[in-house]
């Protein structure tokens, strides 16, 4: 009996978000409805019809995948995501926390007991719990730790020791591994004894009795070949391999540019320690342009879209500052030619087109260069080219824009040396936005901060109280008596 | 004999970039040297050394995986590049080509003959043929078509039928495929008669007579089931499909959240057609971050970094001119306004942080709801909900930071009026970048358009002239006579 397989979308799961807000609402519903007719049997009713939906909505989330109910929490208000977090079995709690957002997890970890999470804890692997500590109360992590059996603890002791961005914080321990001088015939039968061999095995490892080690033997070759060779025979031995200190941003590069799926971890010595999966790395890349993102937008990390209005405010509050601060200077910058604005009021109206441009043409430039960054490609020798290229794109685009405003400026105003002033303006300030553009990114890169985050802030605060410098300056030299 | 591994590691391959560097550099020394001092034998010394600079060359890029001379290629300058591509093996002109960066690869193709190319795409598979298709000329792509066999030749029309953003588009064709009713022994046996499985092979697919796909056989679980059972006993049936002309972005999303590393592609009446693998999803998330992030910055597309200063400048002059439109509306709202500023010339320094805040503030709105929106978290009746709290939060912020703001306006201009309309212009500009924040991603996406590219643009258009307009506007109505 050959069953039709079983069709699975992401759209199907939109259909069960869809299923469990409609039994919160109805649930509401009932609830209202009971609270505004109160009779005798009030309470009992309300318990059976509240009970009833409890039934259907918990069945309807044990059939559910643990990332499709993180995806559910994600997306209902604070009071159902409680609701429903109640709901779910005590034994998936560790893996959906892992798979929620860090806002949503910190919601739900709020409404959870101290012994619910370390019960929690206790379902997952070391190194999945060095992933959730950072939102645990301390208490919480020292109980986990004396609950935890000798060799987890020692996992979980190191898992936790490496930083955020070391290829160790994206290691997991779930490796196989076989010695070289066994034939495929026996490391088969090894096999065997597993009911299931870990998520993401496409090669197990081949170690000597140091746990040194020596080789990979990918599944698919095992599969292929002859099963009286020796394991040693078989093996691959030029691997990428990873060190647990190394940044992780290596090893992302590495799982891009040679489409692994799992990459083994070694220390020092050579020893096997783990291994990396790409469902690991495919995790990291997303957090890392996301956060990029948030940050571009001005926002301090991921927002719960739930998050109360107080929430968010304290999100957002220091892009604001930072920009406010930015904001001021140039309203000084400003202040310093009232002088100048009050002679000829044009300026006031022209100055925020220098100050615009220069900022969008910055940004142009810490892209390209922050890009370049990224992939290793800046040696010292290219940022002098670099410098020298942009430099020359900024004066041309300064004299063809700088031209095509001067020329407008001109028109509205019927004064020539306010248009030449103005060219010359934009002209400078491009070339203001190209040096620091430059500069700005490569300066952050060797004091070893990332040039992602910041960079398009700093050049926007100096392109314009610089453009307004440059512009209003140009103007009470050349234009007022 | 076992071996040690070899340790392979992306710093490996800076320091074969280095080495390519230097037999580059070297090479132009030698050449600068016998042209300063002509002799008799010049062209025959030249010849000679020039010679065995490029058999050492040959022999490093010889020996290296077809990403990292890939990698090599898109560090070198223009001249070095086209040397050292001409080098490269003809039989991996494919491979190099489908790995490198568009702009690089454009560079490459305008450098090869027209039999070149068909050469480089006959070593492909037809997903692969596919990628290359929009760069090259549309003479080659027939002189393909006519040079494959009948059916790769059907794959090719198939895979270039498919838009860049479809499922079919990062599909691959490498499925090997058995019956549902015959034992693991067999299956076993047949999976033998390959040299090599193909890359990313995780699970084999199960068919029917008529290709319908009927459930999926995980090599992990084949290595550990007993041979006698049958595919049909083992395999199973519920499992993830895509259909090659859903959204690439549901199977990215599939492959995040379930942890994929390849899932079967299925046409509407249930025939396998392909698959989709880990890599080819891995790509597309990089580079839909990287064009989101080119696109923020103001760049059209990835610029070779080595681009000469008039490709650079064709590549940035959309987003300039963009920019300079929406500078001029907001100059002229200024212009409108010029009474008013050559009454109160505080005005004119005070304009700017009123729109820059708000710009600032807009953009974070519009980050929160992009995100929101491409995980689809965003229903009607949740867009209303966060309307009102966006609203919520911008006049909070509105009143503190108008508040400050406002502080600072009467202490530096000793005005209590000036201050007040400061505080009421930053809180309304606030509101409006709140409102627009909402309005504008819900727009673009239910036009079916991409959110994430363009909305920055407009909102900081908006809180300009939004902003100039405000506060401008309320100190004409309540500062002057």
């Amino acid at each position: 009996m050959i069953q039709a397989i079983e069709r699975k979308q992401i759209e199907d799961v939109q259909q069960d978000l869809q299923s469990v807000q409609a039994l919160l609402e109805r649930q509401r519903l009932v609830q209202s409805l009971v609270e505004r007719q109160p009779g005798p049997n009030q309470s009992m009713v309300e318990t059976l019809v509240h009970k009833q939906h409890e039934v259907e909505l918990r069945a309807k989330l044990d059939s559910m995948h643990s990332a499709d109910v993180a995806y559910i929490l994600e997306a209902l208000p604070l009071e159902d995501r409680l609701a429903v977090w109640d709901l779910v079995k005590a034994e998936r709690d560790g893996e959906i926390l892992l798979e929620v957002s860090d806002a949503v997890r910190e919601s739900l970890i709020r409404d959870m007991e101290r012994t619910e999470l370390v019960a929690a804890a206790e379902t997952l692997d070391a190194d999945e719990i060095a992933d959730l500590a950072p939102d645990l109360p301390q208490g919480v992590i020292e109980d986990i730790f004396r609950a935890l059996p000798v060799e987890e603890r020692e996992q979980l002791r190191a898992a936790m020791s490496y930083p955020e961005n070391a290829v160790g914080a994206l290691m997991d321990f779930d490796v196989v591994s076989v010695r070289a001088d066994v034939s495929l015939e026996v490391a088969t039968r090894y096999l065997r004894r597993f009911d299931d061999l870990p998520d993401h095995t496409d090669q197990i490892f081949v170690v000597d009795r140091d746990e040194k080690l020596k080789g990979v033997l990918p599944l698919a070759k095992l599969i292929v070949s002859d099963l009286d060779r020796d394991v040693g025979d078989v093996m691959v031995t030029e691997s990428i391999t990873l060190h647990a200190d190394d940044d992780a941003d290596e090893a992302v590069q590495a799982f891009e540019r040679y489409d692994l799926v799992s990459a083994p971890v070694i220390d020092q010595a050579g020893r096997l320690l783990g291994r990396v999966t790409v469902d690991a790395i495919v995790d990291f890349i997303r957090d890392k342009s996301d956060s990029d993102a948030l940050a571009q937008g001005g926002l301090r990390e991921s927002e719960d879209i739930f998050a109360s209005v107080w929430g968010s405010i304290r999100n957002r509050w220091q892009w604001l500052a930072v920009n406010l601060v930015t904001a001021f200077i140039a309203s000084r910058v400003i202040g310093a030619f009232e002088g100048a604005i009050s002679e000829l009021v044009a300026l006031a109206a022209l100055m925020p087109i220098v100050a615009g441009i220069g900022g969008n043409s910055g940004n142009q430039t810490i892209t390209m260069i922050v890009r370049a960054l990224a992939l290793g490609e800046l040696s010292p020798d290219l940022a002098r080219k670099l410098f020298t290229k942009e430099i020359s794109v900024a004066i041309i685009n300064g004299v063809i824009w700088g031209g095509i405003l001067g020329v407008i400026a001109w028109l509205l105003y019927r004064s020539v040396p306010l248009g030449l002033v103005m060219t010359a303006a934009m002209a400078l300030n491009l070339v203001l936005a190209a040096v620091m553009g430059v500069l700005i990114p490569v300066t952050m890169a060797r004091l070893g901060r990332d040039p992602a985050i910041g960079s398009s802030v700093m050049i926007t605060a100096v392109t314009d109280s610089g453009g307004f410098f440059i512009f209003l300056g140009l103007a009470s030299i050349f234009l007022l008596k």
